[in-house]
C-alpha cells in the first residue's frame, strides 16, 4: 500500500459522510419550501444547526487536515476524480478553517430562519420584518470576510466562491460591455413605440392545465419525471440532491401563463445538468454543476434560446392551443412570438424579458456591492431599490414584495451570486453559437425536437459536473474563454428581427 | 456546582443533537413517503445510514456511559424531566450497547430500501419481492434478540420495545378474553342475517371534496392545521417532529368515502396527542407519546369512540349532506349509522370494522410469534396468511396486496408493535368510560363539539407526552391498571344495540 493510501480512504469516507449530511439538509430545505407549517421553523433551523455542525466537525479537524496535506503532496498520483476532489476540499477547508465553528453553525441557524421571516414578510409587504435579519446576514459576511482575507474588495471573496476566478474588476468590465451595447438596443425599441398584445396571456389559465403543459414540457426537454419531482414553491428552485433524485419547483399564476411555463423550461436545465453528471461522479461533492454561471447557462439556454425561439414557439404554439382552446383560438404565430418575446421593463426580475433582465442583475449588483463596502444601508434600502428601478427601467415597484423583497437570495445569504446569472447567459448564447456549428438547432426546434440538444450539452457540459473547472470547460467546448461578444451579437439579432429595428 | 451538573449538561447537549438526528431522520420518511421519486431511495438510505451512525455515536461512547452512571447515582437530585429523561435514555443505552454499531447502521440502511421495495411489491402483489428483504430483517431480529438476551420468548424484547412490561404471556391471556367476549358477539351478528346497504358509500366522492371534509373534522375534533400537515400517502401515518409541526397522511378512495374520513380521525387522534404535549418537553426525547398502546388509544378514541358514535354520525351526516348532497340524499341517520359501523369479515386492517380488527390483530401477532419462533416459514407466508384469514374471518385475499403485503409494518422491522393496536382500543375504552363520569360526553358529541373531550384528553393524557409511563398513567387516571373489561362492555353494548340482538 502506499503511503498516501490510508489518507485517501479516510478522506473519501469523511467527502460521503459530509455528501449524506449535505443531501439531509437539503431535503430539509425542499421540505421548508414546498408545504412545511411555517411554525416548525424553530425546530428545523436547530436541526440544520446541529447538521452543519457535524459537516463541520467531519471537515475541519487534524486528521484531515494531516491527510489533506498528504493527499496534496501525492495529487500525481491520484485519478482524476480524487484528484479534483481533494484540491476542492482543501479549498473549502482552507476557506471553513478560518471561520470559528461557532460562528459557522450560528450563521447556518440564523439562514434558515431568515428565509422563512422573508417569505413571511415578502407576503406582507413588510421590509421592516425583515430588516433585522439581513443585517444580521451582511454583518456576518463582512466578519467572515475578515476571517478569511481577500484581495481588493471584500466582494471579490464572494464572487469567487460562486464563480471561480471572478472579480468586482473583471464584473465591472462585463457589465460595462454589456451597457455599451444592450442600452442604445432598449432605447431604439423604446422609440419604435410598437403595440404588442399580451392580453392572451393574461386571461384564465387554471393551474391544473398549466401542470400538465409544464410536465410535458419537462419530458420533451429531456428531463426524466421518474427520476425527479415538480412541485410549486413560492420562489422556483432546483435541487439535485442525487443523480436519481433531482427536485424543481415552479410557481403557477393563474392570469399569467407564461410565468411558470417559462420559469419550469428554465428550472427544468438547470434539472437536465444535474440529472447527467457522469455516474462515476454519484455521490460526491463533484456531482454539481462546476459553477453558478455554469449552471445558469443551462437553464437560460433552454428558457431563452431554445423555448423563446421563433423555431420553437411555431412548434409550440399548437400544442398549446390543444390544452386552452378558448384562451388561444384568435392567436396567430406572430402575435404570440412577440408576446413571449415582449420587451418591457417590469419589476420583477424572474418574469423580466430577456433583454432587461441584465439590468435587474446589474441593479442587484451595485447594491450588493454598496451593502458589503458600507455605502448603502440596509435600512434605506426599500429607497435605494426604487430609485435604481425607476433610474434603469422608469417604474416604480408599489410595494416592497414586487421590490426589495422580490428575490430569496439575500435572506439565504447568497451575496455574490447575483451577477452569474447574467454569466450564465454569456455562457448560453456562447455555447448555443458553437452548438450550431455542428447540428441544425433551428430545424430540431421547429419539431419540438431537444433530443440532438440536450444529447450535445449532455456531452459537452453535463457529463463532467464540477470535474472540468469553468474557464477549462468553456475553451474544451469553444475553444475560447468566456466572450460576452456571442450574447451581446445574439440578443441584437434577436431583436433587430422582432421589432423591425 | 454540583458533582454531577456537568454529566448533566453533557447528557442534554447530546441529547438535543440525538433529536435534532431523529427529527432529520424523520423527515427523510416523511419525504419518501410522500411523493418522493422511487429513484432515490439509494442515496437517502445512505443519507439515513449515516444520520443513524452520528446518532449512535452520540450515545454510545464512553463519556456517555460514565454520564449515564453519574446521572443514575444522582436521580434524586434531578428535576422530574431531567430524571425521566436519565432513566429513558440509559434505557435505550443499554439496549444499544449490546449491538455493534455496524449491524445497527447496515440494518438501518435495510429498513429504509426494505419499505420501498414493499411499496413496490404491494402495487405489483407480487411477494415475491418482497421476500428477501422480509427474511433478511428477521434475521436481523433474531440476531439482535441474541445481542441483547430476553426472558421467555424472544417476541418479549419486541412487545417491551413498544409497549413497557407487556409480554407474551400477558398477550396471550389479553387476546384469550377478547376472544372469550367477541366470538360469540360476532356469531350472534353473523347468525341474525341482517341487511345493511352500503351502497351509497361506494358511489363517486372526489378526492377533493374528501380532503376538504377531512380538514374541517380534522378542525372539529381540535387539530392546529396551522402547524401542521395534512397529505396523501400509500399508508396513513403521522409523525411529530415537533409540538409545533405535527404532519400526517391519509389516503383518499373515490368510490369509498368512508375509508379516509375515518383514518383521517384515527390519524387525527394520534396527531392530537403530539401538538398537546407540555412546552416543558419540547426537543426532549420526553415530547412523545408515552407507549404505542398510549397512542392508539389516542387514535381510536376519536375514530371510534367519538367519531363513529350515534351521538357524532347524526352531527356529521347533515354536514356531508351540504358537501355531497347528491350522493347522501336519501340516506335516513339510521341507514348512515348502520352503514358506518357495519359489522362485516374484511381483507384489509385498516378497513376493518370496529369488532372484527381485533382478529385481524390477533392474526398478525399468533404470525409474528411464529416467524420469531420459527414455526412460520417467509416463503410460507402468504399461504399462512390465507389460511387464518379464511379460519378467522372465512374470507380469503384475491392476491397478496390485499393479504399479506397490506401492512407497512413489517417491512420496516416493527415486530411487537401491532398487538399494541389491540391494547390502544382497550385503552380508549377505559378512558372513554371514565371521561363520560364528568362529562356528558354524547350531549357534546351531538352537537359536534370536541372541545370539551380534547381538553379532557389534553389534560389527563397529552400533556404528559412520555413524563408518565403506561401503567402509571393510566392508574393516575382511572384509578385502576389497563383492563379489557371496558373495552369489551363498549363492544357488547353498542352492537347489541345496532344488530337489536
Amino acid at each position: 500500500m502506499q503511503s498516501y493510501e490510508a489518507a485517501l480512504n479516510r478522506f473519501k469516507e469523511a467527502e460521503h459522510k459530509i455528501h449524506s449530511l449535505s443531501y439531509s439538509t437539503s431535503m430539509l430545505f425542499w421540505d421548508a419550501s414546498t408545504g412545511a407549517p411555517k411554525s416548525g421553523a424553530d425546530a428545523r433551523s436547530q436541526a440544520i444547526g446541529v447538521l452543519s455542525g457535524f459537516q463541520y466537525q467531519l471537515l475541519v479537524n487534524e486528521q484531515m487536515n494531516e491527510d489533506l496535506n498528504t493527499l496534496m503532496a501525492n495529487l500525481d498520483a491520484l485519478e482524476e476524480i480524487d484528484r479534483v476532489l481533494v484540491k476542492d476540499i482543501k479549498k473549502e477547508y482552507d476557506k471553513l478553517t478560518k471561520i470559528p465553528m461557532d460562528d459557522f453553525q450560528k450563521y447556518n441557524m440564523l439562514i434558515s430562519k431568515s428565509s422563512m421571516v422573508w417569505e413571511d414578510a415578502k407576503a406582507k409587504a413588510d421590509f421592516a420584518l425583515f430588516k433585522p435579519y439581513l443585517t444580521e446576514v451582511i454583518d456576518y459576511l463582512l466578519k467572515f470576510a475578515e476571517y478569511r482575507g481577500y484581495e481588493g474588495h471584500p466582494y471579490n471573496l464572494y464572487i469567487g466562491d460562486y464563480e471561480d476566478g471572478m472579480s468586482v474588476d473583471q464584473l465591472n468590465v462585463f457589465f460595462d460591455e454589456l451597457r455599451a451595447r444592450i442600452v442604445p438596443l432598449l432605447k431604439k425599441i423604446a422609440l419604435k413605440n410598437k403595440h404588442i398584445d399580451t392580453d392572451f396571456l393574461k386571461k384564465h389559465y387554471s393551474k391544473e392545465l398549466q401542470d400538465k403543459v409544464s410536465r410535458e414540457l419537462l419530458g420533451w426537454m429531456g428531463f426524466d419525471l421518474d427520476k425527479g419531482q415538480l412541485k410549486e414553491s413560492v420562489h422556483p428552485f432546483t435541487m439535485g440532491v442525487d443523480i436519481d433524485d433531482v427536485r424543481l419547483t415552479t410557481h403557477y399564476y393563474e392570469e399569467d401563463m407564461a410565468s411558470a411555463l417559462f420559469s419550469t423550461a428554465h428550472e427544468g436545465g438547470h434539472a437536465i445538468y444535474e440529472q447527467n453528471f457522469d455516474r462515476k461522479l454519484q455521490g460526491t461533492a463533484l456531482a454539481q454543476g462546476t459553477s453558478n454561471g455554469f449552471h445558469e447557462s443551462q437553464s437560460r439556454i433552454f428558457e431563452n434560446n431554445f423555448c423563446k425561439s421563433e423555431a420553437f414557439l411555431s412548434y409550440f404554439l399548437p400544442k398549446l392551443k390543444e390544452v386552452f382552446p378558448e384562451q388561444l383560438e384568435t392567436v396567430t404565430f406572430d402575435k404570440f412570438n412577440e408576446a413571449i418575446n415582449l420587451v418591457e421593463p417590469s419589476l420583477i426580475r424572474i418574469e423580466a424579458d430577456e433583454l432587461t433582465y441584465s439590468l435587474h442583475i446589474m441593479l442587484r449588483y451595485e447594491i450588493e456591492l454598496g451593502l458589503i463596502d458600507g455605502s448603502i444601508k440596509v435600512e434605506n434600502l426599500p429607497d435605494v431599490w426604487n430609485q435604481k428601478v425607476k433610474d434603469y427601467l422608469g417604474i416604480t415597484p408599489p410595494d416592497d414584495s414586487k421590490g426589495v423583497l422580490q428575490d430569496v437570495h439575500w435572506s439565504e445569504g447568497l451575496f455574490g451570486y447575483f451577477p452569474t446569472y447574467a454569466l450564465g447567459s454569456a455562457y448560453a448564447a456562447q455555447l448555443a453559437h458553437y452548438m450550431s456549428k455542428e447540428i441544425d438547432v433551428e430545424g430540431c426546434l421547429k419539431n419540438g425536437n431537444f433530443k440532438p440538444l440536450t444529447k450535445w450539452l449532455n456531452q459537452k457540459v453535463h457529463q463532467y459536473g464540477a470535474l472540468k473547472k469553468p474557464n477549462e470547460l468553456i475553451e474544451m467546448i469553444t475553444g475560447e474563454r468566456l466572450n460576452s461578444k456571442y450574447y451581446c451579437d445574439y440578443l441584437e439579432s434577436k431583436y433587430t428581427k422582432l421589432y423591425g429595428l
